[in-house]
Formats: C-alpha cells, sequence, structure tokens
C-alpha cells in the first residue's frame, strides 16, 4: 500500500515522518501523470507545486486556514492530499472530480472561479474577516503564479494588503517563470532578478540565527551589512518593489526542497502579517516529457501517453483556421498587429508571432491593457487583432466599451473558446459575450457557423475602419461547412422553407442560426419538415448590428425561433425581438440557447444535447411551442398556420 | 489684455518668456475659479496642474506628441492652452465646452473616456504605434495621478512598457497624495516616502553634472556613492519600485516650479525610453477656499461663490439616503462592513466611516479588488455593502459574476449616480448595469422609486443571505414619494386603471415603471387615460428576477410598455418581453429607455426630457404606439382595445 493511498484528511499529511515525503511526492506524481494522461487536464502546473503543496498542508490548518489557490488549475496535489486521491480517475468527467477547487467538493476548497489574479483579494477579505470577528490563529493563504502577478488585480490587492500591516496573510508566489508561456514584463524581469539571486542559504541562516525575527534574504556582504544598518526591511536590493509596498518578503526559496519551503512558510505564519513567499518551482517537474514539452510543460494537454508524453493529434479546429488567416492577412496588411493575454499558443497567434516577430504583443494576463492598449495602437494607425478566450473578455469589458468603442477605433477582438467549453467548468464557458457586448454602441459582433465563414468573417471585420469589431467562435473542431442556398441582405439563407408554404405566401417558422449552431438548425428545419412545419433557416453571420432585411423575412412567418450558443439572457435572441418590436411587427419569437445558470463541468457535446442545442432538440422545442400556441396544429386551418402571417398573428390558447 | 488671452495654440505657449509664466498661471487660475463657480466642474484637481501643464506644453509638441490626461477632469488648463480659453464659460453646458477630453473639440484631445488608470495603456499603444511606423521623433504622454496609480490597469501597463525599453513614452505622475480622498495602500506609502526624501535637488545637478545621462535623484551621500558603485539605475532605495520594473525614474519634482518641471521633462523626452517623472503638486493650489476645503480640496464642485467659496446648498440627494440608512443598518448589524473604491465621501460612506471605523474599506480606485475583496468578507461571515458609481462597476464585472455570484456570496452593491447623469458626459453615465447585470446566475437588483423605497430595498437587500443583490438609484436629488395604492406579488401597483376598462376585463396598457420612472410613469398614465386609453403602472421594485404576477398582469393587458432610466438593448424591457414569451403570453411589448448611444453632456432633466422619459413624452409614445397597431383608435371596437384581450391581441396594420 503506497503512501497516498493513506493520506484522508491533511492531518494525515502533518503525521507523516519528514523522510516519507518524497516517496509521497513520486505517488502523487505517478498518480498525476496517469490521471492526466487518461482525461486531459493541467498537468505542468501541478507536476510543479506538489512539494510546495505537502508543505502547505503540513504547516496550516485547512480549512481553518484557508488555501486559497489563484486560477485554481494548480489545486490538483491540493484534493489528493484533502481525502481525493481516490477519485482521480473520475478527474474532469461528468459527475467526477472538477479539474478545479470545488465548493461542493470538499470544505478544503474556497474558490471555484479560474479567472486568473483574484486570489490576493480573496485572501486579503477573508484576512479582514478574521480580523474583525476576532478569529485569532486563522491565516488566510493564497497561492499565485508570477503570471498571474501581471494581472491588474493582483496589484490593487497587494496595495490593500500593504495597507493592513496586521493581516493574518501570507502570499506564497509560485514563480515558474512562465504561466502559459514564458511572463513578459517588468515584473519578470524583476523576479528573475530576484531568482538570480546567489547565496541566500548562507543569509536565511544568518538572519534567523541573528535578528531572530521573519527572515529576508538575500545577496552577499555588502548588501547583508547594508540591511543590517537600515533594518531588516531593507537588507537586500532585489525584493524592494515588495517590501517599497511594506510587505515582508521570504525569499526565494527551492519550490522543490519540501523541507526549506516548509521552513518559510512556518516562519511566515509565526510573523502574523502580510508576508510574500517566493517559491521557485520548475513546471512539469519530475516528468521528463512536460518539463522538456517546447510549447508550455504541458500546462494543459488533452489525452496522451504517459510513456511517451505523446498526446493524440487534435482536430484541425476553429483556433487553426483563425491561426491560419490572421498569418494571411498579416501579409496583405503591415498595419494588423496582433495582442495575447499571456496565452500566445492557446489562441493561436504563435505562427502570427513568427511570421511578424515586431507586430505581436504579449502583454500578460492583463486582458484590461490589451485592449487599451490596442487603443492607443488603433489610434496610432495600426489595426489589432486581440484574441482571448470569451470568458476572459469579460475583465475587459469596460475598456472594450469606453476605451476602444467610445473613440470608434478599428480593433477587432478574436474570441476564441465561446459559448459552451465544457470541460473546465462554469467559469471558462464563453457564455456571456453575445449578452454584454449588445450594449457597446457602434460595435460590431461576427460569428461565423463554419471555417469558409470564419475565414471571411474576420477578413471583414478588419476591413471595418471605423469601430471595433468582434468574432466569436467556439472551443475544438470546426464543423462542415454548411453552404449557403441564397442571401437575404446580408444574411445567408441556409435553407428555404418547404415549397408548399411559400407557394401559400408564408411559411411556419423563420430560423435563424447563429453560427455554430446553423448545422442544427437546418437538420432541425428538416425533422419539423417532416412534421408538416415549414421552416426558412438563415445565418445572419453579423449579429449586431442586425440585418434590416430580418424584419421582412419575419413578417413571412408566423413564428420566429433564434439559436444560439451563448446564455440566452440577452443575448441574440433578444434582440432579434427587440428589432422586430421597433419595427411594430408581433410576430411571436422563441429563443433557444445556453440556460442562464453556471453549468457543471462535462463534455460540450453531451452539455449541447442537455440543453437541447442540437437538431432534434431544438425541433422538439419549436414543435412545443408551436404546439402550446396551437393545440390543433395538425389542423391546417389552425389560425396560426393559415393567412396573411406575421402581423395577423393570433393565438387560440 | 491678459497673456492667457494671446494663447491660441501650444507654439504662443513656448513663445512666452519664462518671466510671463507667473502671471499666464495667475490668469489661468483666476479664469479656472471663475468658470467652474458659474458651472461647477472640477476645480481642484486643475489647480493643481497648471505649472505642469503649462511646462507640457512648452516642451512637448501637442497633437504630434499626444498628451493624454488619465480620468481627463485634469484637463481644464490643458484645454485653455490648447485654443479653448475663450469658451470656459460654456464649461459643462449643452452644447459648449466638455468637462473632459473631447476629441470633437480639438486635435489636442486624444481620450473621451474619463475612467482612472487608462492612460498609460494608450501611451503603450500609441509609442509602439510609433516606432512601428517609423515615426521618429514622437513621445506619448501620460499624465496620471497618484490615485490613478492604485487601479490595476496602470500596473498591468507598467509592466508592459518596462518590457519595451525604447519605448518613446514619458509617464508623469501628478503626486498631490489624494485623489478624491487621500490616497491609500501601500503605493501610498511609498510615493510618501519619495516625497520625504531630502535634499534632492542637490543630487539632482550631482548627478546631471557628474553622469550626463537621465537624472534620477535621491537621498544623501551613503546611498549616492552605492548607487555610482551599481550604476544610476539604482542609485537610490526609495524609487527601487519603479526601477525594479525596468523603469526609469526622475524625480520628486517641485509641481509648482514651472522651470524645474520643464527641465526634467526636457530630459525626460531626450532619454528616449520609458521615464517616471515624479511631480509633487497640491491640489487646489492657488485658491485658498480650495486647499483648505475640508473634504477634498473642491474635486469637483457644484457652482459656488468665489469670493466665500461656499457651494449653493445641495439639495437632499439619493446619496444622503443611503448614507443615512447604511448607517442605521451597521448600527442593527455588526456583521455589515462598508467598501469604497476611492469615493468615501462622493458615495455617501463617510457617515458610515466615522459611526464605525473598523468596517469600512477604502481600496483606493480599484474595483476590481473591491468585489473580490468583498467576496473574501462574505466568505469570511460577514456581509460587505459596496457603493459604486453606475458606470465603475462595468470595471469589475468578472469579478461580480465569477467571484460573488458563482459563490452565491451575500455582498451587496449599491449603484450610485446611475441611469442619465448628464454633467460628466458619455463616460459617466451609468446607463449599462441593467443590461449586462442581466446575466448574472443569481443576482438579484433591485430599484427603488423614492427615499422610503431605498430604505426599504436596500433592507431586503442586505437581508439576502445566499446571493449577491444590487440596489441602484440616480444622481441628484430624490423625487417626491410615490405612494402604491395596492401590491401584486411582491410588485407596488402604483395606478389602477381606469373603472371602465377594469369593468370590461381588462386594460388597455400595463405600464412597467422601473423605479425612478415611477413619477413619470404616473403622470403619462393619467395622460393616457384623457385619450381614451386605460393604464395600469406597477413598480417591479426587483427587476431581477422578474416578479412571476407581472405575467398575469400582463395577460389582463393589451399591451405591455417598460420604461426605465437605462440604456434599453437588454434591460428589463427585454427581460420582460422574454418573460411574457416564455410563458407562451404574446402580449405586445414595448420597451422605452436611453437611447444605446453615446449621450453628450447637457443636464440630466434636458436629456431625460430629449428622449422621451418624461410624463409626456411616455405618454406620447404610447399612444403612437397604439395607434401605429390600431390606426382606428378612436373607434371603440378597435381590435386591439376589444374583447378578451392579451392572448387574442391582433393588429390590423
Amino acid at each position: 500500500m503506497g503512501i497516498l493511498e493513506t493520506i484522508k484528511d491533511p492531518l494525515d499529511v502533518k503525521r507523516l515522518e519528514a523522510g516519507d515525503l518524497p516517496q509521497l511526492a513520486a505517488e502523487i506524481r505517478e498518480s498525476l501523470v496517469g490521471s492526466v494522461a487518461r482525461s486531459g487536464g493541467h498537468l505542468g502546473p501541478n507536476l510543479g507545486v506538489v512539494e510546495l503543496t505537502i508543505a502547505l498542508h503540513r504547516v496550516f490548518d485547512s480549512p481553518r486556514d484557508p488555501v486559497l489557490f489563484d486560477t485554481g488549475h494548480q489545486a490538483y496535489v491540493h484534493k489528493m492530499l484533502t481525502g481525493r486521491a481516490g477519485d482521480f480517475d473520475t478527474l474532469r468527467q461528468e459527475g467526477g472530480l472538477s479539474g478545479y477547487p470545488s465548493r461542493a467538493e470538499s470544505e478544503h476548497d474556497f474558490i471555484e472561479n479560474s479567472h486568473a489574479s483574484t486570489a490576493l483579494s480573496y485572501a486579503d477579505g477573508l484576512a479582514k474577516a478574521f480580523r474583525l470577528r476576532g478569529e485569532t490563529g486563522r491565516t488566510a493563504v493564497a497561492v499565485i503564479g508570477d503570471g498571474a502577478l501581471t494581472g491588474g488585480m493582483a496589484w490593487e490587492a497587494l496595495n490593500n494588503i500593504a495597507a493592513h500591516r496586521d493581516l493574518p496573510l501570507i502570499v506564497v508566489v509560485n514563480d515558474n517563470g512562465r504561466s502559459y508561456s514564458p511572463t513578459i514584463g517588468g515584473l519578470a524581469s524583476h523576479l528573475s532578478s530576484l531568482r538570480m539571486t546567489q547565496g541566500y542559504e548562507h543569509a536565511l541562516e544568518l538572519v534567523k540565527n541573528n535578528l531572530g525575527r521573519v527572515p529576508v534574504v538575500g545577496p552577499p556582504l555588502y548588501e547583508t551589512l547594508h540591511g543590517i544598518k537600515k533594518g531588516v526591511k531593507d537588507i537586500l536590493t532585489p525584493q524592494v518593489m515588495f517590501e517599497d509596498l511594506g510587505l515582508k518578503y521570504v525569499g526565494p526559496i527551492d519550490g522543490h526542497d519540501e523541507a526549506a519551503v516548509e521552513s518559510a512558510l512556518r516562519r511566515a505564519r509565526a510573523f502574523g502579517g502580510p508576508v510574500i513567499v517566493h517559491v521557485l518551482t520548475r513546471k512539469g517537474h519530475g516528468y521528463a516529457h512536460a518539463e522538456n514539452h517546447y510549447e508550455d510543460c504541458f500546462h494543459g494537454p488533452g489525452p496522451f501517453d504517459p510513456v511517451t508524453g505523446e498526446e493524440r493529434p487534435k482536430p484541425h479546429g476553429w483556433t487553426n483556421v483563425f491561426s491560419e488567416e490572421v498569418v494571411r492577412l498579416g501579409a496583405e496588411r503591415d498595419d494588423i498587429v496582433a495582442i495575447t493575454a499571456a496565452m500566445l499558443h492557446p489562441v493561436g497567434l504563435a505562427s502570427f508571432a513568427a511570421a511578424y516577430p515586431d507586430r505581436i504583443y504579449d502583454v500578460g494576463i492583463a486582458e484590461q491593457h490589451a485592449l487599451t492598449s490596442a487603443a492607443g495602437l488603433a489610434m496610432g494607425g495600426l489595426h489589432p487583432v486581440v484574441a482571448l478566450y470569451a470568458t476572459f473578455l469579460n475583465r475587459a469589458f469596460d475598456q472594450l466599451l469606453m476605451d476602444v468603442a467610445l473613440h470608434r477605433l478599428p480593433v477587432t477582438v478574436a474570441l476564441d473558446r465561446s459559448g459552451v467549453t465544457g470541460d473546465d467548468g462554469p467559469s471558462h464557458n464563453g457564455m456571456w459575450d453575445l449578452s454584454i457586448l449588445q450594449v457597446i454602441p457602434g460595435l460590431r459582433v461576427a460569428v461565423p457557423r463554419d471555417a469558409v465563414r470564419l475565414r471571411e468573417l474576420l477578413a471583414e471585420a478588419v476591413a471595418v475602419d471605423d469601430g471595433p469589431t468582434v468574432v466569436r467562435y467556439p472551443k475544438g473542431a470546426v464543423p462542415p461547412e454548411v453552404e449557403a442556398v441564397g442571401r437575404l441582405g446580408g444574411m445567408d439563407v441556409l435553407r428555404f422553407d418547404g415549397a408548399d408554404a411559400r407557394a401559400a405566401g408564408g411559411a411556419d417558422v423563420l430560423l435563424i442560426a447563429v453560427g455554430p449552431m446553423a448545422g442544427a438548425c437546418v437538420e432541425a428545419a428538416a425533422l419539423l419538415d417532416a412534421q408538416g412545419i415549414s421552416a426558412t433557416v438563415v445565418d445572419p453571420r453579423w449579429v449586431k448590428p442586425l440585418d434590416e432585411a430580418l424584419v421582412e423575412a419575419a413578417a413571412a412567418h408566423k413564428l420566429v425561433a433564434v439559436v444560439e450558443d451563448n446564455g440566452r439572457v440577452g443575448a441574440v435572441g433578444d434582440a432579434v425581438a427587440r428589432l422586430l418590436r421597433d419595427a411594430d411587427l408581433d410576430v411571436p419569437v422563441r429563443t433557444y440557447g445556453i440556460p442562464q445558470r453556471f453549468l457543471d463541468h462535462a463534455k460540450r457535446p453531451k452539455i449541447l444535447s442537455e440543453i437541447g442545442l442540437t437538431g432534434q432538440g431544438i425541433a422538439r422545442k419549436i414543435t412545443e411551442a408551436v404546439a402550446r400556441r396551437v393545440p390543433a396544429l395538425e389542423d391546417q386551418r389552425s389560425p396560426i398556420l393559415e393567412g396573411q402571417p406575421a402581423r395577423q398573428a393570433q393565438s387560440t390558447d
């Protein structure tokens, strides 16, 4: 029986002899590699924090001391040490372990949101609550990567934490020099200079023995003496960025030396006020295929072979199409520049960076800056393409609205991973953008249905020169091409209603398929047809502003149904309904999308099927809607399906 | 003739003799005090930057060198020096000078958005564009207050600027130690330590003469020698926070010594890479009533007497009601804590701070941290009330969604200055929240119509313990109380439809008045009544989730009209329409709100009148809507106004 199997609770970790810990770490790594090889997940980050997490649970008393993992995907080891090691074969499966902390899973998990740079703010709030409620002895611990420190929220939190010198709060900076890609910017250089510091172990002892207070460690004699002269606070230069903010600094510590980390954490805890503990780790540590992975140290691979480290080949996805197209556009126009927020590879900008190294900006995990810097670039005469995951655009909503749109600047936002993404749980689903973007004056939004349309709409987007554009597309494989059979205004008609209905002067249902819902809508139309309900299918291509031709099209149908891969509140469906109301066209509208709740993790197709966004699901919803309006559907003289439709629509219900 | 009158262009500023500048500064101050005394506006910040702005326009070549004012309200002097001094009697009047930079006004203005902490990101983008396009000799200059540096975006930008050492970019930190209130946090302490630095003028000379490169100035001999030993970069301790990021630092400079500022700017410009110029100014400088103003150095007064400095008494406004009520709630419950983002006085939390000094947190201009720290406080068992201007909540949308709502935490957000605010132009109108908040699962939103309801709904909000709540109210005076005449579910009925219509089994129009629109809607109903259109008026009080009783109420009317003081896209009107559609109730709905565009500055009542959100305007809109549906309105047999209404609604159009 291995050691890991005996760990049912952090108390079991505390009870282990120091000599057992290397074996525990080895078993954890073996389990991590095995689990992620089966299910995909975040491997590199978790391999890097094995010893750190063991040390955290030996020193702190979770959940009394909340241990908060920024971005959450570095919490697998934490899960194993808090009673969930036996469940790792269910990782990221529907109904199984989440790939992120989950409050439903364990009292040891506090943060479910996997957006970066938030943990310090939670810790600030928790520590303030402990103090105010007189809960002495509790310490809030936030573990944050060096990449996440580039996010503005982390700065806001550090500034506040420093203002309260008695907060029981420890910030562990897990510094592996890279989040997804190598961390960039001034902070990265600063941390790098800290890493270069020699002789810190010696200084550590010196300070501990001579000063008996929280250790600050640093370079050789000159600075050490200088520091003692000025007090421990200023003992060395490299730490000063944190010290200038009034934060105690301990480090750098070798994050794979469990005893050293444990020792640093114990002393930080004893200090009683905010302390930064700077821990150096290696992403992918202990698994050669991850350590040496060319791109991102196996940050978040799909299923792979644990022996060879080979991932199953990924299908040609939306990201690849964007990647190819933006390179092509970059060749045509040298005013096109690209911006990524620490996601060069995941958003498909690596090829652009290779082709045009002067025209790519990786701004760190800093979506706000990404958008406003893009505004500046556009003011300067360039056309920036900002590629983000859809869910992360929420971070830069104000910047897109006030910095880009208010100034009518030509900035194109490419939104990858929009709609249901599934595996990564509620905070990764890109189900918000089609709603909140509706309010932005002058913004144009395109939703391509297939690879051909992504190329086409991206080209149209970068051709817009009087305001911002968004092109959004989902995660994963591109669906088969859906040919247009006609054009109506700027919209593609994907299917005309049955000939009989046309002959009678109007069809039953106008099905508006938003982008990737096209295939399912065409399928639904065929199913409806078989039930005697004729349906036209159009793809608006640009969903904001909506094409005025929609009004005329709607007037020729008895029911308008909108189907989209976005939360249904405030999205394209509501916009269509408003467009028709504003035209005094009171044709019934029904809107179908993602239910407006936080979705548990599962595979995208499974979720789409469960929420009815498939051909069959859509057909069923529409059939039911029609049936509720017209109980006597089979009766061809049913009022809703007869005569001059639209503006005479009438219900007998 | 004064000197100011001769300034038509920055070239005129450059041509002046140094000896003329004090006179120019005095004239500018006189004009500032006179203009703001008449019209209200931002006085304190502008009095503080007179010499700085003169120096900027003598050193740089605007608009070739863009001079970007963070937050914008410190740009009055800039306006005067770029040809607009003669227009200051129109300041903030409709059709007159904007209180912020305005691209329509002048080629010297770049940023219209007045949200804080953005200027460094614009400058980063502009400087990158200059470099990429080979526009040598152009320098981007960003002027940012110490308060705005507490915003995370500024950190994101600094981190990026530092990564590009050849960017032609200068960051002027205008440090007056306070934005609205004294700036807080670790950064403020750090800047304060810089301000304490003695002997910097001496060091300035020393460095300039001996090293012949960008000056870095600092404390006495020991560190200076130390610095020379290590190279200029590390010459002194206090500057290191910026230096650690790789940014050159010049300062601190006396911001009221024009020659000193000019000299520092010239040398910073010559350096060619990013430089921080740290300028110390005094808010309100040169006008005693502002310097000594107890609260905020006359940050943004209404009209006042220039001789006595006395403001016209302000009416008892929404903010006062919130202020009183949150203090009362704080007395009842010691778990209530309050958070402000550098707006203690403007949002009405000063009384709370005085009453419960342990339970108030001013987080700086850091809305993201405000919300996520609130999440931590709530996790720790407290109930935070976060008071913000409505427009600034956009900065923390992701945090409210992912950090607060996903975890179902009891946090109450009090949104002041919602709806049309008017004077401060497009980026201050709070016209977005009722739309984007719709998408947040589990969030409840209340909109009080008067002072009684604000007290009532705030109390209901802080009683909610399983998720976040928002209570939103406008700027200015509270309107007269609108009594309820009945209750329908959780909604107040403000007016029953005319007795005749009730007798006939249904009324014509259900008017849904969102909060402060109540008075206008009741007035509109009376006007409609006079035209033979009977109208019921309800106030939903809580607009998210909507009361299910609305469905039944709508079914008893022939038309539903929703009136709200928010952008009409995706707001309560759309939510009502969706609710009814989802209930298969296809009664016609019409939605009235703020047109979805950026509004020019003007007074709130004027704007509301122009966009038709008055009693008369609403009555007219509804009359027209009915007329378009029923050309024969006067004919009492008109189908829309007869028989079993609602589900048999039919148009003859």
